[in-house]
């Protein structure tokens, strides 16, 4: 099946209900992936969907609903019931995904749909991973795995991993524990598929060789470069004894790494919270106005320090055109040494071993491009203006503020780094303000004495 | 095995060096997860890296190899002779990390290499998958995987992926084909646990369900997009025949994913290339450069815009005071509005049946901002400057400003990715030039009318 074109299901899907013949819906559209069906679901009106959601069967529907977006999400569970959460949705999903859903909800509502559960393994299930934040790897784990006996031989381990396999979607790994359920070393299917008799124990075809486990407790962004670095598609959850939790795979850690590289993009674009643009009016001021505001504030104090020099400006109003260009230049090369120490950080390619080396380096693009960016200014103001003490005037301070915001550029965010602070916040607007600030200060000082005032 | 402190390691491994006892090496190392040696081994110079690697088994050193950064690959590369990369790094690492190595050297080197190997099917493989340019299906698909053909039954199926297990190194997915290689279908390990009996055929268990597929010239973001939306670990890479290729798995994939991420965030910040802090000072410059000389020619232009209404500064020159405020509002909220459309588009949550919805909430945030932001400096020119004349001017301009903004913001880069051209240039310095020019405009023409000049 290829992705197909989701708006000739939703014209279908309409007519379906339209006509309110639903023969489709009870055979027809399993055919298609939950993904696809999701995303043309998502063109009908709410109540249509909830309608569709209810005629479907209920492990599809569940996948089904997964598959939205979480503003939709809650849009479709706040027309349903508990009970028809608890049986069309929570009861066939994994147990990751339904904590996932059910986080979203009261906590009253999570108990009243807990207690509709038929499953009474993965009600208990449930309610131990709704124990742990949402940011850390016992949020992240599902329960569902396979697991086996280190005392079993790989008959009885197979004949158990049949079993276990009618819940676990996909197998990837498969971890070998002791009595106490202490993870002892993993299992791979290669090593299976190779064993040629059944009787061989599982503790001599076992590896007890890089096992990389996590804590419960160890946050997503921990979890996430872990996965990373060994390029693992399953990871196990270890409790302080060891104790196997849970396991947590490469699916859910893709949307940890993704929201991690989006959160320092929209830092550095100003806008406070994850947001998209799907989102509704109020959201999307909320997270924008406060960078807003402080854009504002800077603005104001980049006023105040204009003012100190209103006096040269009445002699020499041809100062006021370059103002924008040093507090732009200042603003752009801040915030391009900001992004790259920050996504240094963030890819761990920069250690505090080498902060010196770092400064030095930015230094050296700093003196480049502020010579060049220097000589082309002078040249354009020496030819378009004519005026001596402008031209050396602007041409220094653009020089002085270059290299000055790339020190500050790169300063700001380690030190951020350093007192825990997320170091993105300096390609915010803090940096830009504070890039204005001294530029415009250097400006005017350059124009005081080039001026001979 | 948990993540070790790497410094200890290097400690170690440099007094191996300087002792030149090399039987750690030997041995113990291999205790060592691959990618942790790699960081270890880092901090080394490059003459001791290219000797331990030399000394490590070849199997392991090509592990070691693959976790180096780009760059550090290629310098030990250049210091191995083409047999050496042949026999050490090359015949022993998967197809698709292979090509990707090979892809940095020489087309001459390339072919030299190739000539050493061993493996004479690994080779032609590797000819195979260096046809493909690098960021599309075929550049990221690996030829090991496991098949069966259809017309075998459980047992002989078992007996060829025991065979072809041995050189795969994890099994996600059995691709079921014909005798033409046509793809055909999918054999869940799940399925195959749970068949009880081995003569079974494979044509009675296979699945021709949810196969999803991509074509060898479909390009890297579309993989990405294809896997992220139906939650894929391999996806099957089949040609216009449905004939299987190869596969791509999920850890090749989130690269893929967080570059696309970062590109968008280093063009955001004005840097033109994919760089590293850890690049040399040539590259970080020849990054950066463009974009300063961009908004160099910008500023000149805006210097431009004011030296048009240098009448008007000679008679209020407190009109300068603000001439940075509004140029740096409009850039602020014409940067939000742009990432909040480049976001969007990237996670197609945006599509262009939403366009007029989109342009409708935006102007709806933007007039909630523009009013806020427009009252407060009102409020705060009012009490400090005390001058009617100056605090209206610069609140209408405000207000003014930013709704243009958000409405460019938004639109452009919706037309440059209809246009097929990056939207994310539109957070650039173009937009913010643009904004700076427009504001400025704006603002000389209000303090026109309201000084009734």
């Amino acid at each position: 099946m290829e992705m197909l074109d989701s708006k000739q299901l939703t014209n279908h899907l309409k007519q379906i209900l339209e006509k309110e013949d639903y023969r489709f819906l009870e055979s027809e559209i399993f055919d298609y992936h939950p993904a696809d069906v999701a995303d043309s679901l998502k063109r009908l009106h709410l109540d249509q969907i909830s309608l569709v959601i209810k005629i479907l069967t209920n492990e599809f529907s569940g996948e089904v609903i997964l598959e939205f977006d979480e503003d939709l999400r809650d849009d479709i569970l706040g027309k349903l019931s508990s009970k028809e959460i608890a049986e069309e949705v929570i009861e066939h999903i994994d147990t990751d995904d339904a904590a996932d859903v059910l986080n979203d909800l009261s906590q009253e509502r999570q108990e009243e749909i807990i207690g509709f559960l038929e499953n009474a393994e993965h009600a208990t299930d449930l309610i131990d991973l709704l124990n742990y934040e949402m940011d850390t790897a016992g949020g992240l784990m599902a329960k569902e795995m396979i697991r086996v006996n280190i005392n079993w031989n790989v008959n009885k381990a197979i004949r158990e991993m049949r079993r276990q396999a009618e819940e676990v979607d996909e197998v990837f790994t498969i971890y070998v524990v002791d009595d106490k359920n202490v993870l002892r070393g993993t299992l791979s299917l290669k090593k299976l598929l190779l064993t040629q008799s059944v009787r061989t124990p599982i503790s001599k075809i076992f590896s007890e060789k890089d096992l990389i486990t996590v804590l419960d407790t160890e946050s997503s962004d921990e979890v996430a470069a872990v996965m990373e670095k060994y390029d693992l598609v399953a990871l196990p959850v270890v409790d302080v004894n060891n104790v196997l939790l849970g396991r947590i795979t490469i699916d859910d850690v893709v949307d940890v790494i993704k929201e991690e590289a989006e959160k320092d993009y929209q830092m550095a674009s100003g806008i406070s919270e994850s947001v998209e643009s799907t989102d509704g009016v109020w959201v999307l001021t909320r997270a924008r106005l406060p960078w807003l505001l402080i854009g504002l504030v800077g603005g104001i104090l980049v006023s105040r320090v204009i003012a100190m020099y209103e006096d040269q400006l009445q002699v020499n109003p041809t100062l006021a055109f370059f103002i924008p260009l040093i507090a732009a230049m200042g603003g752009n090369v801040g915030v391009q040494s900001s992004a790259i120490v920050v996504q240094g950080l963030a890819n761990k390619t920069l250690d505090y071993n080498g902060i010196f080396g770092r400064l030095g380096k930015e230094l050296l693009v700093a003196l480049v491009n502020a010579t060049i960016c220097a000589v082309v200014l002078l040249a354009y103001v020496l030819v378009f203006n004519s005026e001596a003490a402008l031209s050396y005037t602007v041409s220094i301070s653009l020089f002085t503020v270059i290299i000055i915001a790339a020190l500050f550029g790169t300063t700001i965010p380690l030190l951020l780094n350093k007192y825990k602070f997320d170091p993105a916040l300096a390609t915010g607007p803090f940096i830009t303000t504070a890039n204005d600030v001294i530029g415009l200060f250097v400006y005017f000082i350059v124009a005081r004495f080039m001026y001979g005032l």
